[in-house]
């Protein structure tokens, strides 16, 4: 890898304000598995965990927190696949501090166990019902008990950060008599603040002898903030989600916290540049999508459309980014919209080699300008469709009509479509069937056409409320008129199957009218 | 609104370490129109600005950015109207620190305007191609110029947090002795530390008499963190988008904000109880939908779906939250997924009137869990199929069986369905026309079965990739065997058409079933 300071591009203002902060290696606790998978929505197959545990190691996390083993007989066999997979990664289970949940655990053949029990007031009263003595003793017993079957221990006061000093001090000495090697803090509800974290893990320190770790929770926005104020104070590890997961806002995201241990502590922790495609698994699987704005991963972390930055960031991308995208695995994009300027337009078109002359170019922002009002921004297709548009708009004739259009189709019955269409003023019919109406009725337009013609995408926007709701096709073709030439045809109307075929005439005449002007 | 304490159930670690901190009103100047539109793929109409910026005036901001003047006569005429709605809100115009900036600002009648000019050296090397007394003269230049207009002034120096100290404080004192009202201290592009930002703020504080604001980006994660960290240094404003947009990873969320200001430091800015409603309108307009795990206005804030959990937000929330969900307009959600128990499950049960034997409880869990793995989570529709699948399952035979069905549709030609139904041994057969072929289909089913059959909802998933690519159709119906029963039909396929028929039918069925065992 680079330099650091060839990658980030951070204010030397943090450097002041840490001085004197040494931070020596950070290990990454990720609990995707575990505290991810219990965000509401997201529920993963035994093969979906391999696949995402495989790829937490090659990215190079120290543990991975593969599930709650006591929750089922499905969730130990994945858990104990996962360990059998031999991964560098430790492998670690979830455990309330009661022997049967220890006893799943030793089940799955893993030899890491994170126990827990709360400790705040709020949750000894209403959810435990125990007194303090209690919650001690039960935790000490648990974590004896794990100790006694070898297993290495990390145990957490869930809700440390709403637990009075003294006793989380208490506890914190009890755990690590007991032989945990690894005591957490958890912000089980995301409520502290980063200074207040700074003084909860110094005052902390003060009695914990095995290396302190965080679990911060974002209800507040500040869970990343709240772990590298741990990390400066002290703490050694630091639990993560992908793509900040975990239950209701989420964990620290795993990204957010690579980059900032890098970026204000100099610490290296896993292998940054897989970090983009790890993301993109995660979200894939669990149907979470990635927020467009998410720092590090979302799609708008390195894009840029108005005039002012486009400029900046071609001259050089150090004035409107904090870091390289390659340091994380991402590209950099330059969005057509709105606030374009020519520059970018430019820039766009001769990546998708589109001819168009300069003396047009302002007729074409200003169309970019009229289309994304209300709509969204200009992808590929529709760049192409605005300047066919300018070049070869369509007159009062469409070079080829459609005449009659029918389809029909049923049970035990296979979709038959006839179209004829006119030609230089000749007639040409064709029938064809398909998979359905709107499959039949496209081939039969090819067969009628041009025989040449492939569908290279076929889009129907999602239809939600009733049966005549309004829908959006759009049709890309190729071979119309040119072989090599992509075209694009959009149509909005509320009959699903006429709107298709009206999308694709609009492809085909647009390339016939492009093909026949130039 | 009830006490703080009644609503906020934060850690007691926030005041000892913000003991001390005296912070009083602080300002909230929104940028949504301006740099949350700014955001690749947001363009919005003036209605859009128009609808915004009253919402942001009744949730109590006290400047809206409404736009950029200078970027055409249409953002003009949209400032000028927000203007004109003569909204408690200052309206402000973003300008560069150029005079015809200043004058699109004077054409719109606004009194405030927001100037800018970059002042690190890597923006005066590569953008600007300026020296620091050229960016000083300049800046100076323009205050000066729009003072002498009567307008009030916040001046930015862009990319402040890589602009070198000494030059900062030089160029604050410029501006103040210009005229400025505010200076505000951009981290453009999102690099600060939170204590680094604690150093600046103090820092600049010495030299600079008018109000400090603070704009900050999230390229890091850290921009809510950052923008708290100058309030406690004594910044008095601070930038913020809804939804935390903004260019790139976008800028300090509002909400996160308004929240993070009342809990930690008790000051109260917005009418907090409106933030949900105006999250959700913004995401609307915008196209930008709200992340599910979003701190405060996300799905999963206060959603809770794994057992433990809602174990203990049943018994008091503050276990599990950090705030009040009507603190922010905002609702609590028990989910029903894959981690769910017995007790969310019923709950939910009873709130959709469902009637459903305890005894079968188990089987209904593991019917949930088995759905919900790989599937995503079980919504009200779902939850009644999956009963109705236990309680009434479709034996070999369908009550109501599709015989015949035909549709023909095409160019010229209403769309046209005729089935035969086959009920109790006696076929029956109608036709019915519809707006296109699924409509005259699901039409002339419902003919033919029970006339009363109301279409409740109907939903196609988008289908991307050929015409021959599956699609998924849902369809809820009323009124089948029982008059006020929905009954919802579920069916996947390549034909649309046939797809929305089988959905339909199925829905039809499950009625007939159940009533007939009832």
């Amino acid at each position: 890898m680079k330099r650091r300071e060839e990658m980030i591009y951070d204010s030397h203002y943090n450097r002041l304000a840490l001085l004197g902060k040494e931070v020596r290696g950070v290990s990454i606790f990720d609990t995707t598995l575990r505290d991810g998978e219990q965000a509401p929505g997201i529920a993963l197959s035994m093969d979906d965990k391999i696949r995402i545990a495989s790829a937490l190691s090659d990215l190079g996390v120290d543990v991975i927190e593969a599930g709650f083993a006591a929750s089922g007989d499905s969730e130990k066999e994945t858990i104990r696949k996962i360990k059998e997979l031999n991964l560098p990664s430790k492998v670690c289970s979830l455990a309330r501090s009661v022997k049967g949940d220890i006893d799943s655990v030793i089940d799955c053949d893993v030899d890491y166990v994170h126990t827990f029990l709360a400790t705040s007031d709020i949750h000894l009263k209403y959810k435990l019902k125990m007194s303090r003595e209690e919650v001690k003793a039960k935790a000490v017993d648990a974590i004896e008990y794990a100790r006694s079957h070898g297993l290495t221990v990390q145990f957490s006061c869930e809700d440390a950060t709403r637990t009075e000093l003294d006793f989380l001090k208490e506890m914190h000495i009890a755990a690590q008599d007991a032989g945990a090697s690894v005591i957490n803090v958890p912000d089980t509800v995301g409520v502290i603040y980063p200074s207040a974290m700074t003084y909860l893990i110094e005052e902390l320190a003060k009695v914990t002898k095995v290396p302190i770790s965080v679990h911060c929770h974002n209800d507040m926005g500040l869970a990343v903030a709240n772990s590298l104020a741990a990390v400066a104070a002290g703490a050694e590890m630091v639990h993560v989600c992908v793509n900040g997961l975990g239950e209701r806002t989420g964990n620290a995201a795993l990204e957010e916290i690579a980059l900032g241990l890098y970026a204000n502590f100099g610490v290296e922790t896993v292998n940054m540049e897989r970090i983009g495609a790890v993301s993109k698994m995660v979200s894939r699987i669990t149907g979470y999508p990635i927020p467009y704005n998410k720092p590090i991963v979302g799609r708008n972390a390195f894009a840029h459309e108005s005039g002012i930055h486009v400029h900046g960031v071609l001259n050089n991308a150090a004035t409107y980014e904090a870091f390289r995208p390659e340091l994380v695995g991402m590209d950099r994009h330059i969005i057509l919209g709105k606030h374009s300027g020519a520059h970018s337009v430019r820039d766009r078109l001769n990546v998708l080699k589109v001819e168009f002359p300069d003396e047009r170019m302002n007729e074409l922002l200003a169309k970019i300008k009229e289309v994304s009002v209300g709509g969204k921004e200009i992808d590929d297709a529709e760049l192409i469709a605005i300047t066919d548009h300018i070049l070869w708009s369509r007159g009062e004739e469409d070079p080829i009509k459609l005449k009659e259009f029918a389809v029909f189709t049923g049970k035990g019955v296979t979709a038959t479509a006839t179209v004829t269409v006119e030609v230089d003023g000749k007639k040409r019919t064709s029938s064809s069937i398909g998979i359905g109406p709107v499959d039949a009725s496209i081939n039969a337009i090819r067969c009628a056409v041009n025989e040449k013609i492939t569908l290279e995408e076929y889009k129907l926007s999602a239809i939600t409320g009733g049966s005549d709701s309004l829908c959006e096709a759009t049709v890309v073709i190729k071979g119309a008129y040119d072989d090599r030439r992509l075209s694009v045809g959009k149509a909005v109307g509320l009959d699903i199957v006429a709107t298709s075929v009206d999308a694709t005439m609009e492809a085909i005449n647009r390339d016939y009218i492009r093909g026949e002007r130039s």
